[in-house]
């Protein structure tokens, strides 16, 4: 794992070089951040107090990740939602806070289970929770947060979003498998690749979106375009992230440049490098990637491939045409803050890039 | 890993050496199985449909562990608890089936994260899933099995059962986390390690009974007294569980003989033969259990220390003493075939270690 914590490489052989937008920084999300301020707080509220367990680990493992910020994207779409199709909130309920919080706690679950699955050593910028805690803690308390999540689900009430979120539950865990069976794997199609996306990412944007819809009470139409919305965004965002991994600077990315290429996952900037790649290239591909023999200058020399055949730009035009799809797929919404909040956070997610 | 492969150690000196009943074997469990059978049968079919996927990974793997048997003691309870109550089964209804196999599958999810947790190479007699498919896979098919457990109670509809097997489910993590967290620590008391079973093994047995009422419509009184029931039913089964693990033979045991010890895990027969230990025999405890430094023969010399403080008989008494609150707390139901099989039950419990 020495790997982890080597510098990202420098030099002049970084074409295509982008960089993700540090925490804190305006940004096109700022807008509905601002918007949700009250609802997110709350929610971060309901966060600390529901991560809470006699058995001490399991709240300082939580904090560790959960405390340690992210965005809160994914609950903020369940915020948004509902607030677009026009849920009162504050007085009027406090359901999409829950809600919200419920939606963290199973991203927060795949997140610690993913760490594990990856190995990883950094997460949002901190040594992961398996780096600190080990590897049995993070299964264990990723159990917790997921059944903690289904709990406050019970205390909501509603079997429609119990059933909307338990089916986003199974399908992350099918994409995060049919991940795993990919990996490794050259011939893996686009379309495969695809479905990677949406079931490890995009099914929970999609979720959070239209569990937003369904407190509303805004009936099927509304759901179904903010499940559309959240389903484009999420693959726009993981898409994002795949290009960032070959591309961003290690200091504003939050983790390890190169760890996809070192774990040998199969994504968008590697597929395309590879498929426009002669037999020389494609050989090269194939020993780091398919056999995993991967020596110090490997990753610089797949960032130079990448640049060449200008995989990162392929990855992130496919990312910003389903940007476009996610935006949309909010026509049917009549103009409003949060709806304008909603069309920016998918500048926002192509924004990560710039 | 190569310890686990190893023979269980042989010769005279095992006082104490119980066996563990095989499976197929004529047990107090049978009449009970026998009454349940086309409920089971049923029960296992469901399984089977609602452990596939399209992403082929997760049938194989969860098929290792699902279809490879075991005695389906959970779902049994949920079937038989449903049957006490009254819930007509066959034409009347099939919710007693879906929510045993719902039950299953969380225990299954557990034991597919246990595995990884322990890092265990047996199960069941066979090599473990983690063993054959890896830790990542394991890891994330157990997620699938918990996702879609809560999707078949969303099936089902009803919030109590979803309320009973939530907060057990966080409950089965809390314990896997004291457990964790009590490992390698010689000072845990009684109560703690109590505390552990109840969580990650008991919680389970008692909500498996509970929700067979809940569906039977029987009241509170009756959910209270299957829930009583299970928990002690339970824990009598993990202290004999933790017994065996010190004196079963390997071939019947279907799992390595010495995991906990080899784990530093905190158990009755260890507690009770360190407390009842000098300072020679503390010494030995501290440096094998506490700091983890084993050689060769350290397992014999535990199996004879625990066999001169009388420690399984300790261990086994208790959960005697468990195994008969579980049978007093039928009591409030009338004499019938499912009761009688039920009381039958907590013998097994406590005959697996004859």
């Amino acid at each position: 794992m020495a790997a982890a914590a080597s510098p990202s490489p420098a030099g002049p052989a970084r074409p295509g070089a982008v960089r993700a937008a540090a925490q804190g920084e305006e940004d096109a999300l700022s807008a509905l951040v601002a918007l949700a301020h009250e609802d997110l707080e709350a929610c971060n509220r309901t966060i600390v107090a529901r991560m809470d367990s006699p058995v001490s680990l399991i709240p300082r493992l939580a904090a560790h990740i959960v405390a340690a910020g992210g965005k809160r994207l994914r609950p903020l779409l369940t915020l948004a939602s509902a607030r677009l199709c026009g849920y009162p909130g504050e007085a009027g309920g406090t359901r999409h806070v829950r809600l919200a919080a419920c939606v963290e706690f199973i991203h927060t679950a795949t997140l610690l289970h993913d760490d594990v699955v990856d190995e990883s050593e950094l997460r949002r910028g901190l040594a992961s929770a398996n780096a600190v805690f080990g590897n049995k803690a993070s299964v264990l308390v990723g159990d917790f947060l997921f059944a903690r999540a289904f709990q406050l689900m019970v205390e909501d009430g509603s079997l429609a979003v119990l059933a909307i979120l338990s089916r986003a539950a199974a399908t992350i865990a099918e994409g995060e498998v049919l991940q795993l069976m990919t990996q490794n794997d050259l011939s893996t199609s686009e379309s495969r690749y695809l479905e990677v996306v949406k079931g490890k990412t995009a099914a929970l944007f999609a979720a959070a979106c239209q569990v937003g819809a369904v407190i509303a009470e805004r009936g099927a139409a509304a759901e179904a375009a903010l499940a559309e919305y959240g389903m484009n965004l999420g693959i726009a965002f993981q898409l994002v992230d795949d290009a960032l991994d070959y591309a961003a600077d290690q200091s504003t990315l939050g983790k390890t440049v190169g760890d996809d290429f070192r774990e040998g996952k199969i994504t968008l900037p590697v597929l395309a490098a590879y498929q426009a790649g002669g037999a020389a290239e494609r050989a090269f591909w194939k020993r780091t990637i398919e056999t995993s023999e991967q020596r110090a200058d490997d990753l610089a020399h797949a960032l130079l491939l990448i640049g060449e055949h200008r995989a990162i730009e392929a990855t992130l035009d496919r990312a910003a045409r389903f940007a476009a799809a996610a935006k949309a797929a909010l026509a049917p919404f009549a103009d409003s803050a949060f709806r304008r909040g909603l069309l920016d956070a998918a500048d926002y997610t192509i924004g990560r890039a710039r």
